[in-house]
């Protein structure tokens, strides 16, 4: 350990300084598969706001780079170590300090995670939505850093929309508290908005509040299979047309039916090649009637099987197969995986366009699809020790965020930018947008040090 | 006319560029009662983004203040010119571009009126939720500066909850397009959310992207009278505490009710003082049993008289009582109005709170609020030449901002912070929080020309 750091060390209380070099190196990356990283310099544990402090402060003046931490479950590398840099892990700053049913609202610190805060509103009637596939382990502070979306957002909006405010410490250490805790208010600009979805570089975030919603009505689960992307993709239109929305729509493609199939021989395939599976939750008859109607679409697109669950013991059994695929696919190798978003009505497009991308680069592309709200996951599996399957990965999933662009869609629908997404953005915002987002981050990050060289360089 | 601004009158296309001072006059200021202004230097009718970028950076070079300005409703000064400025009125650009119904969007024009988006989607089956009482007349480019709210926010959220995607023109005159059009992006710092609500301090929005609804059920329309605010408080906590979210819910003091009655002779303070109305939308039989739980509560509450609506146009007549209120205080002098939120339980202490503050300025002061999200509109009335009562007025609602804040509540729920507000932005925001928004500002706008002196000093 450099001397610099010692003062650090001197200056937080016994146990939250760490160095162990084995230590350090657990904290050097998230789940991103193809981003680099470094081992950081020092890794802190903090458990209280000043302590953030001291932590910025120290390095403000220093120039030392700050990464935060959540639970390292990203996808595009935003949490990656850089040389020379001190992790910031929230893990040991999380209580859920308040939860108001009567505001319907919770205050909580950012090591939270997103899971046992959706516990214990349920407790208190009441339902926080942001549900990404991380929920398990992901906190809500990394969810609000990447603005985390999931499978209910598609009705229910992202994280962004049930943040409300938050305590923040910023560019030389100083505390300050944005945003609100009221339904509205349009006091000054929507620095909140701003620090969601900022992976880091503009400050580190210590404690949020969070609109919820009252516990909803039992969930109607509606499946279907069919022989083809086109078919899937008729009956996708066919819902947008109805006017239903559903409170989750998702697709499941026939490499990642065969992925599960292959470990778990849930005869997935023998229906067909894509799967869609659905849920509503009006309450009362009208959730039976866009159950009906969800069901009407399926059977308009083609489906060759379709059904409605009567019970959430099968409800959870259909949607295993969406759960199931990512592991699935881990057990063959590394997952590269990508988040493109594209115009809802043209996922179809999308896929076809990355089972083409597939064959030129000779690969194997499984894709889960947000299909209601167009955020595609393709995924591609590298065998261990393959080094010309993963180059001709990295290549398919780039091609494939060009492919979104020229669609008119995003680099990115809800994992973030990070290192992986960096090209990707330039290429989406230009050098006019990019410009302004160096200006903003100059400004309220003077000196450099907020997760220099994330989501732009 | 003096000579620097020749050269931008013949740098546009004829009939662009107003300098009749009797039409500059009609360009000084907006619908604030108190808020200073001054006539404009001149004033520029864009058609084109090209003309917008022209006119901003002739006054980036040259250092000359730019207000832009929809149609002038708004209350809190931010349209206000100031003096040696340009104001951009953007009138003439007024076309909606696209309604996609599969991807359940708009883009328009920012002088397109609110209500002719609304018709406009109307027509495709699809709904745009935010709805001023300016609809009528305010633009969507207004309704995104300021962030605007309406009645049916309570449940479905306010402007910025609609927008995805601008094209503005910022510091330089450099035309970007910042947000997405796909229903889910993170693809770096959401500077859409930052351009909203920004009062037309950090670039000119010279065209935006908007989420749609599909049309909604029809609403349920409740209304209940009250012996006093204690009564309705507990109709209003009994709501919040039913878990139905209601599409509006509305409050309207003994003040409303008499000055509407004593114009209208509709009879309003015969069964009590205060009036609540709510409305509800969910689909088929779950709407009616909505209706029924919203009744309950206002029977819960202690109403003197309750009823549900049986058609539209009884509840049409019944919402009279909210709409009216406001120019039947009109029909008695310049009405000064205020627009703060508190958390929604504690809309029956505010309004406590406002009575004594009444009191003590010997003022009548009527209150209109968005109970269902903590939005009150307090207002008092200033016969003409009446200077005295004016102060007294003044005095009063900076008073009433004070305990709003001491409530934890915000300066301003919707109208925006302008020039009236800025003395509240200060006390609640703090001096870090007020150094992020100046930081902000000059990076965005370096010349320091977009509407200086709004929002804050």
């Amino acid at each position: 350990m450099s001397s610099p750091f010692l003062e650090l060390e001197r200056a937080l209380p016994a146990d939250r300084f760490l160095s162990d070099p084995d230590v350090l190196s657990s904290y050097a990356r998230d789940e991103a598969e193809r981003a680099p990283f470094a081992v950081p310099a020092a890794v802190v544990r903090p458990r209280t706001t000043a302590e953030v402090a001291t932590v910025v402060a120290f390095c403000a003046e220093r120039g030392i780079p700050v990464v935060a931490r959540g639970a390292g479950t990203g996808l595009s590398g935003g949490a990656n170590a850089l040389a020379g840099c001190v992790v910031v892990s929230f893990e040991a700053m999380n209580q859920i300090l308040r939860i108001d049913p009567d505001e319907r609202l919770a205050v909580v610190q950012p090591g939270v995670v997103n899971e046992e805060l959706r516990q214990a509103c349920a407790r208190h009637g009441l339902w926080y939505p942001p549900d990404p596939a991380s929920a398990p382990w992901s906190t809500i502070g990394g969810n609000v850093s990447t603005n985390a979306g999931g499978v209910c957002c598609v009705k229910y909006g992202v994280t962004r929309d049930y943040v409300l405010g938050m305590e923040s410490v910023m560019g030389r250490g100083e505390v300050v508290r944005i945003g609100r805790r009221t339904a509205k208010g349009v006091a000054g600009y929507d620095l909140t908005g701003l620090m969601v979805g900022s992976e880091g570089t503009l400050g580190l975030v210590t404690e949020v509040t969070l609109r919820l919603r009252g516990a909803r009505a039992a969930e109607r689960t509606v499946v279907g299979s069919f022989d083809g992307l086109a078919a899937a993709g008729r009956a996708v239109a066919a819902v947008a047309a109805s006017g239903v929305v559903p409170s989750a729509l998702e697709l499941v493609d026939r490499h990642c039916l065969k992925a599960v199939d292959d470990w778990k021989r849930m005869g997935l395939t023998d229906s067909g090649d894509v799967l869609l599976l659905a849920r509503c939750d009006a309450p009362g008859p009208a959730g039976d009637e866009e159950a009906e109607q969800l069901l009407a679409c399926f059977e308009q697109g083609g489906a060759t099987w379709s059904a409605r669950s009567t019970d959430e013991a099968e409800a959870e059994a259909l949607f295993a197969a969406r759960r199931l695929a990512y592991p699935a696919l881990e057990r063959l190798g590394a997952v590269l995986t990508e988040d493109v978003c594209v115009p809802r009505m043209l996922v179809p497009e999308m896929l076809t366009r990355i089972e083409r991308i597939a064959a030129d680069h000779q690969l194997t592309i499984a894709s889960l699809a947000h299909a209601g709200d167009g955020n595609l996951h393709p995924m591609t599996v590298v065998p261990p020790g393959d080094d010309d399957a993963r180059a001709r990965g990295h290549a398919a999933l780039e091609r494939i965020v060009d492919e979104a662009l020229s669609l008119g869609g995003t680099v990115t629908g809800e994992h973030g930018v990070g290192l992986l997404k960096k090209r990707g953005l330039a290429a989406e915002a230009g050098p006019g947008v990019l410009a302004l987002h160096r200006a903003v981050k100059t400004a309220l990050d003077p000196a450099g040090i907020f997760n220099p060289g994330k989501i732009f360089t």
